[in-house]
């Protein structure tokens, strides 16, 4: 359908390290061969992504090459149109990090992930990347003595005033965005929900530089309700940028194609981000962050990009049709939901005013509230019966 | 041992509704007979706690015997050396509650709800509590289009304000403490964690006068680490109260006695409240909230109540003689813990001069950090093989 | 919907305790009054249900009021065409199943269990249940030392014994269907899964007589996939009723109406019900098991039940949908489903055989096996975008 | 302590590949450099150790050095007096096995399995393994549509009973023992639990060699009480070999050490293995399989070797006392623990005796099980304080 068929207004952005990613997994090795990320931007530009994002190891060897791919990689960018909206350090996968990059109880670590970090800083502003993702997925601990959590929340804070000053001083256009994980590949890991790191980043000096990334399946992993939680965000004006995927509930991190796991949560999830009931939603990109499963070849990876393209526009689809359906509009209102967003003081009114207020409260507790006929047309409109 | 028989130096508290509690569940009916407050005083009296808490309906009944009930419970309390340390409102067992308190949709349930709030917050000013609790049980959704959510932390925030306003006013010696909680009875909880809750109290007007009330549970029941998020709480200020229980991860809240469930947790945990590593623990009452088991008489509930207090004895031995010990101190070292209290940047370095900084990767990498050392002195420790 | 109303033909079922739930749970009070169960059989018949099951406690007060009632219902039945296609014995609410029915270590209760149970089953018997259910929610044990598991085992095994010796001996036409469940109300539930119960029928002397009851959040709450289980006990000959729900993964017991929670699961959850591939499906009643949320007046329960027939039609014709489309063939048969049926070994081949046949293990290695595409297909049949 | 130092007679054992594991998983890159076989059994022997098991492809190479490799390593044993206790073969390493070895739609790719496994079993065989263990990791999948879960189980009973044909037919000392696990690294594994697996032997050919190898992290990913598991297992006679590890609950697989995770889970594990209230035990080997974490270097791996065997021997201990101590005696008495022993009905009874007797249910449902108290018995030897 050609509905569904994505154009570069939609902002859809890919990490180069999801539709690169080998198949390497603690009981497997490599399925596929490493992918050229000239090959890669001209495949995504094709299926009609607007974006990539990257980690300095996919992008750039740290040797004499560098330079080389560097300029095939712009010019690819040039020739396709396709943009840099994000990148990343990855503090995670050399040996050295394996007590963390920012919060290692090494100093001499923590000092090298800073240099590693700053020098794919210059490089994103370079390429032109307005997002700047931590995702710290061995800062943590497996045992409870090994780590000073208050001291590593000092030292994340100490890397963040710096790097936010940085960013300052240099005139970048880059804003932070944290990514939250409950666990693994630690088996506990710091500010691992979208509540710990904006809680976190109140803390810090230039709260403004620096907001989230929240990833569908790490939320889901500690079974919390990922919509609320980037309706919580966009509360605070913390919803810097999303990582979209697909989990099932706790487990380990399975990194689906957007839409596979919890189906009716990605409703939500897109309801969301269109800005419901009148509320602004999220205008960044749309990021999808995955792993095409090991049992795909090239083909089966592009299948799953195209599909998680697919899916969030079938979904943008059905949830501009909910909310604009007049039974819909009709549930909402006999669900009261609207009213939630009157004050429960009156103008003028006191704490005061409502001690004696007269409330039946008996015959208040026996109506329903009719939660299920709402939730159900939201079903129908998802499974394309209305 | 005499040596884990409580004083009342040792600051334990228990709310009335958990030794009181009489066994209803999803798929029961009550086990027990209703407890009188006043014979819950003087057994836990008896027992070496030092303080209840209450929710209004655990001991006040809304009749002509509340002045009544009231005097006998002073008494009570007098007579035995008890306070009242917390009080908190239940804003979840009647059914007018049924969508929440402070968050309802329907505006005259959260008037309500607040001034219910209110009414009890008079009284717990007036036994001397230092401390009200708000956990929200109610306030959350089964469904995605049910609940504004954004709109909902608006009505939260509303009602925090207003509280804080109202103590400031009144002069009151009250800080309020909020109780995250991922699920249960709602599908999906607002404010689901310790994170969560403390990125919310920086949006409030009076953020000093609100902190948190973690339990472990309800971390647990989300898979995070309950240790790691109370020091968290604590890095930010804002551990205000703990309820201490046991459970054993993702499933139902089975709020078993301290020490039952993960009990290397526990040990963590008491480690974190103990103040490790230098750092400041906590200082309050040390409140245990859970549900003795359908299968206890009321001599099973004493017993529950005995085994929490004597576990925590336990416990805060056992850490004090694990940080004592030379040889765990010498593991710490080698495991670089302090290090990480180091800044990452010396005094007077930039970010640039690490830029160039020579660093030996691989040898660093090939290090070992001695963790699993460390973590099995701990063990030991927690066994009393050492 | 036309197409999505149901009839009688469909086989639709629901437990009396389903619709008539009072929303009393761990943190609240009910919120709907009791419900007639004439009533109720007069509305699942106009709503298009075919059969309602029953507890004994859900509709027979052991009063002088039981004959009354049992004539009422079976007038009601016979008015309606309403048939009671199962039964079952509440051995969970009352106090003194807090330690199980059938395995509790107290002798007294185990026989008073073992009564009401045959109590029951007569009535079952003469009301024409075919299908008799023991879910064992009690059964279980919150801590180590309180249940001997192999004498608990010898007890429900001796239990089974007996009763199926019973209707052996009766000539009833019941068969026995076990319910597993991993845990709550009690920590952990002997036959915690769907396998463990498999595993326990084995070993009876009249393994005929008894199969399972499955639940979808049962399984769920333990992560495991439901339509994975039922093909399992469909392999086993086991698959004797099913309960249909929908679940949020690890948590409490959520018992939402069927499509709620994990709707990819229910899709592939009805395929395998429907008989998919060439293999048989169920072909008995289709039951539902679930709780109408607390925010629901009787109203809203009358619209969980509508919704989940007609969420459960909806699934039926996309499921058959989805395997008529020639590109799913076509993506099947790419995936090589159908290869899995073929034996490993040719006809009159030997292990022998195998051990020296070339094979290039780094040429099959490559090969994509396309399962997202297929996946992909699903996911539009199920959203209805094909 | 001497008392925790294990010997030959403790019969404990490690798989090759956990300690030589070298730390690569989704994230990272390997850690240790690889571990030459023959250091490893030196090294084990000297730690108390007296078998090891291994995969074909931990050992040895398909290549013209095996033959060397093989003497190397019987000298190696002969030397140290270690033998080898159980083998397996890596199914799921390799690419070709992405969707599976036995149950890989592909038919070559499970003829080329089945040969692999063959051709270990004959290498099992002749360094006098007793044990081989199936683990089916990749035996499962991602979505709902690739994989046909009847015929995976044909294919899987396939290849069992051809495996136990081929072991009666050559005659070797061998049983096999399935070892389930719930996801990871697949979406979903078959035979997810102890309870699957033990359905599925029921319906093999020769059901008597085949059992199970449970693996305590493997049940505690599904929250199920792995105790209970090995109970219902020798409730079967199907306990055939056990994996000890640690892991906290429903996430990814930790594989850590035994003792870290669920602690007091693990003292009723050595309760149930050491034969609790009368009834047999496990005798086998006791095989510890988990990950030395990637924080360790060899000193580090080796200090997890120890400090499982250690922790297996303290837990054993205080087992023995917990089980010896008066004062429990008594509890369990009054627990009614061993009443569960004996049979419901009465020598002679019937059914038909039951339903008449008279039975104070209400008196019966007042009297507590006093099971908290003796659950705090077991923490106190846990801990150390009895």
């Amino acid at each position: 359908m050609n509905a569904f068929t994505p154009t570069k207004d939609d902002k859809f952005s890919f990490g180069l390290w999801t539709i690169g990613w080998q198949g390497v997994d603690v009981f497997g090795t490599a399925v596929r061969p490493p992918m050229d990320p000239i090959h890669a931007v001209e495949k995504l530009a094709e299926l009609g992504a607007s974006a990539i994002s990257f980690h300095d190891d996919d992008l750039v060897p740290d040797d004499n090459t560098r330079q080389q791919v560097l300029e095939r990689f712009t010019k690819a960018l040039a020739d396709t149109g396709i943009v840099v909206e994000m990148a990343t350090t990855n503090l995670f996968a050399h040996p050295v990090f394996k007590d963390g990059g920012l919060t290692a109880n090494n100093r001499s670590v923590r000092r090298y992930a800073l240099s590693k970090l700053l020098r794919n800083l210059d490089l994103a502003a370079e390429l032109g990347a307005s997002t700047y993702v931590l995702w710290g997925g061995r800062e943590g601990a497996e045992s409870g003595g090994s780590k000073d959590v208050r001291a590593a929340l000092d030292r994340y804070k100490e890397s963040m005033d710096l790097l936010t000053a940085y960013v300052r001083e240099k005139g970048y256009n880059i804003r932070f965005a944290l990514e939250p994980k409950p666990n693994e590949p630690r088996g506990d890991i710091l500010l691992p929900s979208i509540g710990h790191a904006i809680a976190f980043i109140n803390d810090l000096e230039d709260p403004e530089l620096v907001g989230l990334n929240p990833e569908v399946g790490h939320e889901e992993m500690a079974g919390l309700n990922y919509a609320h939680g980037i309706a919580q965000a966009l509360w605070h004006g913390k919803l810097y940028h999303i990582d979209l995927n697909g989990q099932h509930g706790p487990r380990f991190d399975q990194d689906l194609r957007f839409g596979a796991g919890n189906l009716r949560g990605a409703f939500w999830t897109v309801d969301v981000l269109q800005g419901s009931e009148g509320r602004p939603g999220y205008d960044g990109y749309v990021h999808f962050d995955y792993k095409p499963p090991r049992t795909e070849d090239e083909a089966g990876v592009w299948e799953t990009a195209r599909a998680s393209m697919r899916n969030y526009l079938i979904l943008r689809d059905k949830v501009k049709a909910f909310r604009a359906d007049p039974e819909v509009q009709e549930a909402v209102a006999a669900a009261r939901v609207a009213e939630l967003s009157e004050p429960t003081l009156g103008e003028g009114e006191t704490l005061e005013d409502l001690r004696n207020e007269k409330f039946d409260r008996d015959a208040v507790a026996e109506r329903g509230l009719g939660f299920e006929r709402l939730d159900q047309l939201a079903m129908e409109h998802l499974l394309g019966v209305r």
